[in-house]
This record gives C-alpha cells, sequence and structure tokens, in this order.
C-alpha cells in the first residue's frame, strides 16, 4: 500500500473522555450499530466504564480522526502479545466508523493508515480485523489497503446464556 | 451449547514458563503452524518475550490442558474492553491446538469450555476468533459450540513492508 496524503484539514489523536457523545454518535450511526448501541444523553454508565479501562490500559487506544475541530471518524486498537507467529504482536482494529456525512473523503482509509502506521511503531507484525459478511464496501475498502480476507470471523454471544453453560 | 463433561483425566491450568517448549511443540506442529513457527531448543527469545508480556497483562492468559500431567492443548485469551456493543467487554481466543496424538478426545472442546466458562467470569459478552479459510474442520468443531461465522477475517501482514507505508 502506498501512502496517501490525509485530506485537508484531517488530523488524528487519542479519544479523551469528552468525546464520548460524539463517538457514541458515530458507533450508533451505522446500519449494524443502530441496533446495538443506546445513544442517550448522558453517555450511559457501561461506555464512560469501557473508556476508562481502555485508557487505563497500555495496549489500548481510541483514536479520532478530528476535521475542522469536529470527531469524524473512531476506531479502536488494541496489542496483543501473541504467542503464534514466532512470539509476535498483533494490533486488532475494532469499531471503525466515519461520520455519515463525511464519506467518500477518505478519512477512514487515513484514520486506519494511523492504525496501522500506530501498530508498526509498536514492532506489530500483523494487524487484523473482523468485518461483518454483510459489510460487502467494508472488505473492499480494506482489501484496497492490503488487507487479505484469509479467515473466517466467529463469534459466540453470552448474553442470554449466562448460567447455563455450567 | 450444553455443558460437557471432559475427557476423564483431564485438567486446566494457566500456562507457566517452563510450559513453553511444550506449547511451542502445539504450535508448530499443525499445517500452517509448522511453517510459521521455530521449533528450536532452547525456546527462541521472541517467544520467551512474548510469554512474559503475556504474563504480565491482566488481560491475557495462555490456558494450557493437561491429561496424565503433560501439556495435550493450549490456547490464548484475551479479554479486551470495547466501545461498541455498549462498551461490552470481548474475549478473543488465539492459537487453539491439540496434540496430534490425543485428537478425537474432545480435548479441544473441553479447552474451548474452559476458555468460554472464564470469559463468562469477567463479564465478556461476546467471545470471538478468527480462523483461517483452510481450516474447514475447525469451522465445523467452533459451530458445534455454538459460534456462528458471520464475519470476515482480514489480516494485514506488516512484517516485509517496514519503512514503506509512510
Amino acid at each position: 500500500m502506498n501512502a496517501t496524503p490525509p485530506p485537508d484539514r484531517l488530523g488524528f489523536r487519542t479519544a479523551r473522555r469528552e468525546d464520548l457523545p460524539s463517538i457514541l454518535a458515530l458507533l450508533a450511526d451505522d446500519p449494524l450499530g443502530a441496533e446495538r448501541e443506546r445513544l442517550e444523553d448522558p453517555v450511559p454508565d457501561p461506555y464512560v466504564r469501557a473508556f476508562s479501562a481502555i485508557e487505563a490500559d497500555p495496549n489500548q487506544e481510541v483514536i479520532v480522526a478530528e476535521r475542522d475541530g469536529q470527531v469524524a471518524g473512531v476506531l479502536q486498537l488494541t496489542f496483543i502479545a501473541s504467542l503464534t507467529w514466532q512470539g509476535s504482536t498483533r494490533a486488532l482494529i475494532e469499531g471503525v466508523r466515519v461520520a455519515a456525512a463525511l464519506r467518500g473523503l477518505r478519512i477512514g482509509e487515513a484514520l486506519v493508515g494511523e492504525a496501522i502506521e500506530r501498530a508498526r511503531r509498536r514492532g506489530c507484525r500483523i494487524v487484523q480485523l473482523t468485518t461483518d459478511r454483510s459489510r460487502t464496501d467494508a472488505h473492499r475498502f480494506y482489501e484496497r489497503l492490503g488487507f487479505k480476507a484469509t479467515h473466517v470471523g466467529m463469534k459466540l454471544h453470552l448474553d442470554d446464556r449466562s448460567g447455563d453453560f455450567h
């Protein structure tokens, strides 16, 4: 992948707690996210607790793209020391969202590029992510960035099953 | 998924440093792992460093299955505080291997069950993993355990690209 100049007036930084309402709006403004998230004011406690845990963890970062002082995109990056691939560190990308009004400006590309660059600086050998099978645009997007769809991503939801496993 | 009694004489515990040679042997004894890992004595430094990082991280655990005092299987479990899904914690499973001579004894099923139980105790709402597309047996195995293949798993290898992104 060649470097692509980021769109004008675009910057990246680690998210701060006061970004949470903007981040939550991005997470909820999504066909799948709309059913999963709770867009409320004030921000519901579970998001605040998760953000605090992420902030306190040296292996986690929430990165925001900022355009003209507004949060235009977000993703979560996790660094994972791993035994496989000769003890490599992996970077996991989750929750990539760009504001609907700002799509087509290559903000997502620049934001993921920022995450890849941070992963490289941390010595990661693999950057990985999963995207829902229904997000075919996303698959093409990541393939353009050099990702290969080599894996099947499998999920087990524990929500409604507490107590019935053991 | 209903609880399945583990095979006789099988136990689970968090891995210790002295398990590393046995763990490495399991990781290398695999069609894909054979090309990726370095099965050497002493254990190459990158594995030792990765294991130390995992041991020091309260969000990471390497779990071994032990049968008659021998390491019979291994997996790596990572707990990830996440903003999405209403600030849920996810559990990521990587590097699942069972000794070739001991396959068919449901050790893998019991080992993944142990990981799911640990994830549940940590309050995780989602357990996730990716498996190589070529591992069709593994897909069926995880589906039997209740996982759904809802996602595409995408990887970007940074190895031979250092310096060419920016």
